[in-house]
């Protein structure tokens, strides 16, 4: 198995493409990846996304976006995870490279919401819950969430405005990212007084539905300095599912799939949470963000809106998230989500974070999360020195 | 980069299941592949399917079927390459098994077209195309393949019935499978009368609209004794894409992507067409087997149609086809049938072919069409000597 890095990002601003179609958008970024990893052939393609077949009319992304991109021939597939596509395409173009069948391999994650005609993205959207055990009943998935957060909220004696801290940091954070959906900060107020959506989630808990891509190129490590002085190690992957059921999850509270994922990553890396610089986690509602550093090991159960509340997830503390904004602030195009959280990921590896930067980031993780919890995928990148 | 071998087999009937939802039929394929196997689990689970998220309202198939079949937990993703998403899928396992990351790996191919309310089935199968340069004129899927097939008819000098020979082979064959949904023979006479579906496709040149699942286990081929007497070697792996337009592409007459994804999987298995003892192709429409036969090299440009009028694409000929019944007469239960293929196969050279069985096959390939040509999926396998 062969040591893989990545050399070229490359992402289109997060927000209402009215004027792109989703190939153009998957383009946009693709070739920027490619230009930052100065190649201009690959040996595979992997497209995540979520719902163009249902919102689009158009399956087929991999030869599709291969074809629009000039690469017509090669070898391309799409992979579907729900929410967590984008990183099922690039874990499955780290395979491709680590099997040593491919040796330039390019991820691209691609949503293009805004298509939408007759509310068939909230259809869609739902479609990574249970249809038969969930769906069926008439739960969105905001409602689904919001389920979950009221349990989380009773259980462990919490009000709304104890998740505020998640929301805050995002805006802070994503008001400085030019690809950022909403760059703009927001008070403490303005949570509380933000309008429900599905009690307990109000809409500054969700985060926002988006059109985006974002891209990057992966090769053997041992190739990697050939086009790149910067390229950004992949020293732990891993995958693990759960029920897409809520009601039948042993725990409702609990993301068995983000500990399960966590763990196999950290035990590739040799490393553990309190080694980590950053950690781009999934916070598509206040609540997921809370849950997820529970269960990747950095608050204890019931405790994750404490890092909130005592300022450990900003920037400058214990262990920043959503870095460039995250879900809530950044936006969150369903398909590409994962994608943007490697490519800040790389970003802040390599210093090119800008007002966002950490001081001395050498180790960090992503986390995307697929429909409520059932498909966790854990990654985490490591500086070398060059 | 390992050698990897198929140890366990499974698959449905193809037809119209009412009485099972997609999770159960997918079920039912993939625990008969692992009883097959003898395995109680697996490291990851690859899943084809094309049309669930338009059809059945419901994505992210991978945990749901990994959850569904006990498997709870371990890594799961969707593949989706349109009609060649099965192929798609099993080629990402083929990889996960040769990259050292995964052992047991487990692909099933999944597709329920009966749960069709409102023709969706029609607009998701569309999807293939390009739905900005193609279906938006308003052509079908099966009115793009007889554009194609017209222009061929034309150039060829031939008329319908010259393709009665793929309809009648399949036929007969698929007569003798008892999974295959049409078992029956038909005669020259009914292919000329059938009636015309987009002309000059007519119903007995088209694949039927279809449920059903196929599945299979791969594993280290230096692990398969363990868990197999008979396992297959898969010789041979490529995938290759082309332009969704049929328009765009330099000879619509030519499958491009065919003729690529057989020479790699040639060059890598060290064979030739010469020596193959079947050749499971894709056989949407009759047209499509020509195109097919002529891209992997078993005929001249134009004459695919020879090798039905000469009797040379039977069980006894010298390249047998649809072996047991392909998409006409098997069925085309579009995000499964790349799997039905490989399962297939597999019969063929263990010797389990029934009724259909090839005298001393030892070496078979596979071919999956996804839309029009666009992505194309060949594999190569060998029986080794146990």
């Amino acid at each position: 198995m062969r040591d893989v890095s990545i050399i070229g990002i490359g992402q289109t601003p997060v927000g209402e493409h009215w004027d792109k179609s989703l190939r153009h958008l998957a383009y946009d970024a693709l070739a920027a990846a490619m230009r930052d990893a100065n190649i201009e052939r690959a040996d595979a393609l992997y497209v995540g996304n979520m719902l163009s077949g249902e919102v689009s009319g158009q399956a087929h992304l991999g030869a599709l976006i291969a074809d629009f991109a000039g690469l017509r021939g090669i070898e391309a597939v799409k992979v579907e995870a729900a929410c967590a596509s984008a990183a099922a395409a690039f874990r499955q173009a780290y395979i491709g490279v680590a099997s040593g069948l491919q040796d330039i391999v390019i991820a691209v994650g691609v949503e293009k919401m805004t298509d939408d005609i007759g509310s068939k993205v909230t259809a869609g959207l739902a479609s990574a819950a249970d249809a038969e055990y969930e769906v069926i009943h008439g739960v969105s998935f905001v409602a689904l969430n919001a389920l979950i957060m009221q349990r989380y909220m009773y259980e462990n004696k919490l009000k709304r405005e104890d998740f505020a801290g998640f929301a805050i940091n995002a805006h802070a954070n994503g008001a400085r990212n030019p690809n950022a959906m909403f760059q703009s900060e927001i008070s403490r107020e303005a949570f509380v007084r933000s309008s429900l959506i599905a009690d307990p989630i109000a809409l500054l808990d969700a985060s926002g539905m988006a059109d985006g891509a974002a891209a990057v190129v992966l090769c053997p490590t041992e190739q990697a300095r050939e086009f790149s002085s910067n390229a950004i190690r992949i020293k732990g992957s891993a995958v693990a599912t759960d029920s897409l059921s809520v009601h039948d999850r042993r725990d409702p509270l609990w993301l068995q799939a983000a500990e399960d994922s966590s763990q196999r990553a950290y035990r590739q890396a040799k490393v553990g949470p309190a080694d980590l610089d950053f950690f781009e986690l999934h916070d598509a509602f206040t609540i997921m963000a809370a849950l997820s550093l529970e269960a990747a090991g950095f608050a204890e159960r019931g405790k994750g809106t404490w890092l909130a509340r005592d300022g450990e997830i900003t920037l400058e503390g214990k262990i920043p998230i959503c870095t460039q904004g995250g879900l809530k602030a950044r936006g969150h195009p369903v398909g590409a989500t994962g994608l943007y959280q490697i490519v800040e990921a790389v970003q802040q590896l390599r210093g090119e974070a800008g007002p966002n930067q950490i001081a001395n980031a050498r180790l960090g993780m992503t986390q995307n999360i697929g429909g409520s919890g059932a498909t966790i995928i854990t990654h985490i990148f490591e500086k070398v020195n060059q």
